[in-house]
């Protein structure tokens, strides 16, 4: 198999990723944690920018903030798991959480009303944060559209935005975002806003903003123009892709890539029998006798994001590439696993419905 | 005298100025009115833009808009006073006044700090509108930078911002504002939800936007977008330029082209006496001659804005015009007209200082 070049981009994700070639190419530490969760000892998180004030905040127990955002679009599903996970653990060790809902760049960029963003954004992601347990406590949900009931803090957030803009030129716009319109730059805009405004509600308190790598043009433009403001740059984490189901990067566009989180066992079994891309032989034989390779099974792939126990994993590793693990075979541990988590998330979903507005305020 | 072809644009006002041809040029309407102040009735304000539901609710007697901005910048000087003294009057006539705070564009198009902003407004603007009968009753001043104590007015006025963005093109912008940064761009789209909010804080009720004719194509492009977003494009009108004393544009930045409202009487008459244009002849003997020419003469253009008897002023016209009045003369009666009218204004505004408060909410 001839590696194919890889591509990361904001705009675009192809070809064969090298993690630790990306950290060189865009400047990004390695990030080394005690943290116990899956997504940090397994690296799946794996690089920063400037994580030292988070790791100190976390270990001595002081507050810090954890700002991020999400896209009121299409379905949610177990890509945007990964940054949902995080929400909540930062939240446990003590961060404020901020997440800005990107209704004004869904509008810009994808033309989609500011209610219409509304809806999705409750139905899809927020359920699912409340589902997953996040709390309303130290944890504020806004729309870009709306930023607060606080007209102190309205003002403050688009002040920002508007400050920035003199900071920033036209082609470190492309750098960060490829083509540009009036839309496009002023969601950016705002975007830094959400980045930076946490440190001005909170002075002093570390920042982290996690992202998956792709997002990286966006972290560094918006450090940048943090410098020449005055403020301090933020700091980031670098998350690895997901893969989709039938390899190459999880697209909201494309359902046959991804298992939305209200996705029926049903729905997700036909998914990955269907779509999951194989690491397996052509046939039972074969594969018997030369194994099959975990190393681009996407079934296995995902299990290394849920399957908590690393000792089960490891078996599930070692079966299947000595070949005593068929291809159907682990795609059914993984459905299993997946209807589990996802039956269990369904029911706690049922019950966020009725919570949901401890997080949001009232139009 | 070669005719010199004239230039106007919001960047650039050179030439000799034919206001015939600009009303087909920039596609306006001439404007007739009964009104008996002295702009309306000598046609300084003559063209307009959808006049006819401003006239229409004057003539009822029922609720109108006027929305105007000022750019917190240099000093305020005798061509600022004849946009507001619209304010007064439409003040008078029945009209809410809104009065935005450019301080956003002061900030990207000159990096003025907000603060300095916001002390050259108050200093230099909003305490010369109170000196010149401004009331608080019906009058909104606000900030770019900060809207308003309303969280609800704030985020609809930044949202209108975010929303305008996606309805018009660079191009669009470089037509209205010749070369574009991403602070301009910001500041231009700031400057149309300016005009455009009071539509939404007030649905039904028509709004005019009093403008130097240089200005048309800020009005046209935000007229344009308001049709795209399913506003109404807002009614305009359009002033004449109250030429610099040296003839040529009047110009903050060039403090020998205008007499400011905080002069004393003394920088009055050095100032006129040094610089005003004049329309005479080389000699007191050539001048009885031939006579003076009061077209050309900046100082008799002058009475045309300040002297209001018109008995007065064509008396001064035809004297001029014979040869009778002497330049020197001439320059006697306008100082003693601005001497007067700004000795009164200053007493004025010493009295407005008190009065701040009722017209800005407190930071």
């Amino acid at each position: 198999m001839v590696e194919q070049k890889a591509v990361v981009t904001p705009w675009e994700v192809t070809g064969d990723i090298n993690y630790e070639k990306l950290l060189t190419q865009f400047g990004l530490q390695p990030l080394h944690t005690d943290f116990s969760h899956v997504l940090f000892r397994r690296k799946k998180i794996f690089a920063h920018r400037d994580y030292q004030p988070i790791a100190q905040a976390i270990q001595q127990k002081k507050p810090f903030v954890m700002m991020t955002g999400l896209m009121p679009t299409g379905k949610f599903h177990i890509g945007h798991y990964i940054l949902a996970q995080q929400m909540v653990l930062y939240q446990k060790l003590g961060a404020k959480i901020y997440i800005a809902v990107a209704d004004v760049e869904a509008y810009s960029a994808r033309s989609q009303s500011l209610e219409e963003s509304r809806t999705i954004a409750i139905d899809q992601y927020i359920l699912n944060y409340i589902a997953m347990g996040l709390q309303p406590e130290n944890c504020e949900i806004y729309f870009q559209s709306e930023r607060s009931t606080d007209s102190a803090i309205a003002n403050q957030y688009y002040q920002l935005q508007n400050i920035l803009a003199s900071h920033v030129t036209f082609n470190e716009f492309k750098g960060a975002y490829g083509e540009i319109t009036p839309g496009k730059l002023t969601a950016s805009l705002l975007q830094g806003a959400d980045m930076l405004q946490p440190q001005l509600l909170h002075p002093g308190l570390p920042v982290v903003v996690p992202v998956g790598v792709d997002q990286d043009p966006h972290i560094r433009l918006a450090r940048d123009i943090a410098k020449r403001v005055g403020l301090k740059p933020f700091s980031s984490t670098y998350h690895v892709f997901l893969p989709g189901l039938k390899g190459g990067k999880m697209s909201s566009s494309d359902p046959t890539s991804f298992v939305a989180l209200t996705d029926t066992p049903k729905e997700i079994k036909s998914k990955i029998n269907k779509y999951a891309f194989s690491g397996g032989r052509d046939t039972v034989e074969e594969h018997r006798k030369l194994g099959g390779n975990p190393d681009i099974d996407v079934s296995y792939q995902w299990l290394t994001f849920f399957e908590e126990d690393d000792a089960k994993l490891a078996d599930i590793y070692n079966r299947y590439k000595s070949g005593e693990l068929l291809s159907g075979e682990l795609k059914a541990i993984l459905i299993e696993k997946l209807t589990a988590i996802l039956s269990a998330h369904q029911e706690k979903r049922i019950e966020a419905k009725s919570r949901i507005h401890e997080f949001l305020y009232q139009k």
